[in-house]
């Protein structure tokens, strides 16, 4: 994994090292605690920053043999760096491996690939190195300059509030407007958020319009903190009709603590949703839409371990034929936003990047976007396929590129594997004659996709 | 783009200038009008015959930030050209990119990438080739021999007519059968066209076999014109047990002005295509089966613009499941007719080729064909994915090829773009080992897939 | 086709021929016949031994444009070949024309490429290499060292009580357990073959609960011949919840010959399936489940030549969606056996391979594994697909590899295909700098690949 890693031809060479590699990184979607950041956290070794909330790695190393005590158990932390690195030298063609490798080399100076045989011998040299980390000098070392965090709507935003008035915090960190909970009508602990959102908002909650309500409120108290951005994650995109008195006979229902069935399940999401949609487009926010999800596939670990640790999976049942009727729905609404799709499934990426088409204009530039290849389909192989099949029936040139939907300081290089699998799909297309080799033409192209076309879809206020 | 544009080995330069390059073409499958056949349309500058009706342009120029004003509306045709080559950099891996460069190319010597910078010479310069040009010469210049157009079952093929009777024409154009508007019980308009198909037929029609016998006798009328071939465009593959009574009931409704329920839709689309491919097959048509797509996805712009223009797209509920079960009511009705079928999502591919070779038999090479990439697919990495899919799981050396289902007298271009993505990959199959690389053998296989599977697939009467 | 056939770095042709090749082979899933093994089965001609009964190569000339006479018909051997021949320059990217090269490569050391010029030359040439071949020394040539066939439960496993007490056997011939025919409520024969069921375990089978007793019965009659593994084979991935009563009812209905209802059907198959997986898991048995397919897909043909004459296709409802409640259900039962999936849609990869590492864990390496690239898959294009696929969200290093899933003593040659396919895609892998280039961690993840795992996984007793 030398400095030409990916980059298999002059033509990539010169677009990574001469542009991709310089830029700073807008991370617009990640998973980070802003108390962290505030705080300035330090990490004790690491296994704590490396392995302990990463449920890739998790994944990999159960399907490697490896048992629970050094997953998520018991076990020493030196025990858990041992069976993970034991279990590297099996993950070839997975991203993992490339991510791992790249977090030790950029992090730690570890050249060597990981394995059994020098697991602690790492494991003692990343810790001597770790000592001199924090959050913020980590995020500096890989040249961060923006990022938004994922708060829910009744988050005070206090760790927010406290980095902002720091006057030696010279990164941008924004909160960004996640309010699944108050969507997820049909999942535990609905009516008990409500009452939170309730409390939050000093305003009673009795039908779906108060929900809106409510969720305007914080819409604007997060976009006086510098929100630019919402996501819903969404296991399925639902469409119904989002009649108004259905709606609230679902959201009735559910506050006594009935099932509505699926139908009105489905249209009180709809309601919510575009209405969120047309708030977000008088806010000119960016709405960010996650679907194609199976949480919690394996029920007995999710009684044992609780979600995020490593039991979700691809949803073939996404629900992106109900994509169309969706956006129509913001539109007709008069509340289209620039927005954000991306499918967990893959084999949705041709039929997405057409149905998206339909709803251009407005004279936005890519005013909607195909997401990045998003968490199982976050490697190689998936990157280019998203990027070819967007390509193919969109306009490449507008795309706003990578985030790491991550939880993890470390993880900033996967921006690095991004812009390298860009400039080496660039690098292909230009030596085989697809495009032109114009040197100040590709420069800009590749710089747009990494930094700038971020920067102007969101409205980040940063050179 | 040079003369080995995509040609990456030795092998495909040698296939495509010795056979590809030199072969005439047989479009058949297009939607050019007749009457400007007839008339030998001209074109008063670039942007209307370049930009006037092509849908694939208007939704990048969208996706590229163009205001409607530039891309449908009132600007002016210089301007509109200005702003489709502000967006042609961005473009980098979409075959408009290709396919507009080759169209420059070949039709008008332009050899330098389009780009706002260039794009007033550019406009200027073809417009000053254009005055040369008109559809016959178009077609002569880029070795048509033999097209079919798309004509309704109403149609009174004057024009067609009309250019049978030029003495001065020299090149084959087929009307070809598309009874949609007969099928589609379930879309607006539907009773109206019943009144006029009775009309133009002189005979009352009340019931659904009385729809049927219209349309036999229109394919009869369409025979004695020289048709060869009929095109079903399908929104989905639907299949339901073709029981005449429930065809009947369906119809009935339709024609008082109700919508009958899917189940019973579909019944009646199974009895009108099922007696149609019954017909077909006694003429030894081909029948051609689109199916696959949303129609006019945004709402909006529908009702502002209408239909084709630019708000379509892939359907992931294609209906695929019902290919096999609708190809066996077609055989056990014993009238199965060489058909060619057509998904537009991609994920079918694999599944559709499979079931095709299900079908296959009574001693007609590739009977049953896969259709070439179509619409959104119809680029470089699409046609790849079909040819490949194909081979894996059919006989390649049987397929009849390329079509451009296009509007447009200048996209001929498709053909050698279709020509080299077919040489390039049989280049590489040959120079990594995976077929013989016997000249004589690689010649024929490359022309059969180019022009004379086409010919006698169909039954072209030409050289 | 030389030593290097698909070999195309310098690293690939290392591994292959540094370790590949020399492997013996384990099929662990194939049709061969116990009988033919016991009776050391000699062939006629090339046509009976190879065109007898592979509806692979029938499917090709079907689309060829052979007449059924010379398919399955009474056409002579000689005729039947000299059709084949002909097609095969057609089937240029087909896997068949690879298999079948070096069918005759290895097997009768044809080196020209088949066609209808040379077809009557090496049909005489094979068939004088023929003569000197049986059952047992074909499988000796290609150094099989052990296999699995596949037998109903109701087997008595005559032959391969004959195979195991011949002195003069050398190869492992184990039995493999496939009840399908118990779990197929829903087919024609179900209540005839519950009858048969019934007699051969001399119990009263009256409930659901006695239909898993009774297959209970059978699995530890299979055990006690060596059986390690079971294969269920369904056309569509199903669950319900698996309710005793409910399963009950179905099973009575159909007893009377009744079709239950859809939702009871899948209820009575979940019931079954996951009692056998409870079972399989206490003997440490593989548990292989395929689905995704259709049967008989052409009505007409089914009728005229009944089931396996290739007119089975891809299921595109292939129910993946249901794959991780009926693993649910198996764990929750306390049930889960090490698990093979194979789903016969390609566009299910991704997804199944997120959702199989849902149920990874217990410290077995790889215990739930996606099968090798199947049937219509089962080619170099699908074999990189499965390969890369369940590389980036699985751990290669644990996959048990390939089967031939044939019904042939020449389709060993598959093994070849597979190793060279790997073996390719590692070397591209590693000299683009994705994993290291270290000889003897490559040296051994390829034979680990190719035999340890499969024979660690099942728990062969061979070197």
């Amino acid at each position: 994994m030398d400095e030409n890693f990916l980059l298999s031809t002059p033509t990539a060479e010169k677009l990574y090292h001469g542009t991709a590699k310089k830029l700073p990184i807008i991370d617009y979607h990640c998973h980070i605690s802003p108390q962290e950041i505030a705080q300035d956290r330090k990490f004790e070794n690491i296994s704590q920053i490396w392995l302990g909330g990463d449920h890739y790695k998790w994944r990999v190393m159960r399907a490697g043999g490896i048992t629970e005590d050094k997953v998520t158990g018991d076990a020493p932390d030196r025990e858990k760096f041992r069976a993970f690195a034991s279990v590297m030298p099996k993950l070839m063609g997975n991203p993992i491996y490339h991510w791992s490798h790249l977090e030790l080399l950029r992090g730690f100076g570890v050249e060597e690939p990981l394995s059994l045989e020098n697991a602690d011998e790492i494991y003692d040299k990343c810790n001597e190195v770790l000592k001199g980390y924090s959050a913020r000098s980590l995020m500096r070392k890989f040249h961060v300059r923006a990022l938004c965090t994922t708060d829910d709507p009744i988050d005070s935003l206090e760790w927010h509030e406290k980095i902002k008035e720091d006057p030696t915090m010279d990164i941008q960190v924004l909160p960004a407007f996640r309010p699944d909970k108050a969507v997820n009508i049909d999942k535990p602990g609905f009516a008990e958020y409500i009452g939170e959102l309730s409390k939050v908002t000093g305003r009673k909650i009795a039908t779906a319009e108060d929900v809106v309500e409510a969720l305007y409120g914080r819409i604007d108290y997060f976009g006086a903190h510098g929100c630019l951005c919402a996501d819903h994650g969404l296991d399925y995109c639902m469409f119904e009709n989002p009649d108004k008195m259905d709606a609230g006979r679902a959201f009735s229902m559910a506050m006594e603590g009935m099932l509505p069935d699926k139908k009105l399940v489905d249209t009180y999401k709809t309601f919510v949703v575009a209405a969120c949609a047309k708030k977000y487009a008088q806010k000119n926010w960016v709405m960010q839409i996650h679907f194609g999800c199976i949480r919690n596939a394996n029920q007995v670990q999710f009684a044992s371990l609780g979600p995020d640790t490593g039991y979700d999976a691809i949803n073939s049942q996404s629900g992106v034929e109900h994509v169309a009727p969706l956006l129509n729905a913001f539109n007709e609404n008069g509340g289209l936003p620039k927005t954000i799709l991306y499918s967990l499934n893959p084999t949705d990426n041709t039929a997405l990047a057409t149905i998206m088409a339909c709803f251009q204009g407005g004279g936005v530039p890519g005013k909607i976007q195909q997401g990045s290849a998003w968490w199982f389909n976050d490697n190689r192989f998936g990157m280019r396929s998203q990027l070819t099949e967007l390509a193919a029936n969109g306009v490449l040139g507008c795309f706003v590129g990578m985030l790491t939907d991550s939880r993890s300081f470390l993880s900033y290089t996967r921006h690095e594997y991004f812009r390298r699998v860009l400039c080496e799909l660039i690098g292909e297309w230009v030596e085989s004659g697809q495009y032109p080799a114009d040197e100040g033409v590709l420069g800009k192209f590749v710089s747009n996709l990494c930094y700038q076309n971020t920067r102007d879809f969101f409205g980040f206020e940063v050179l």
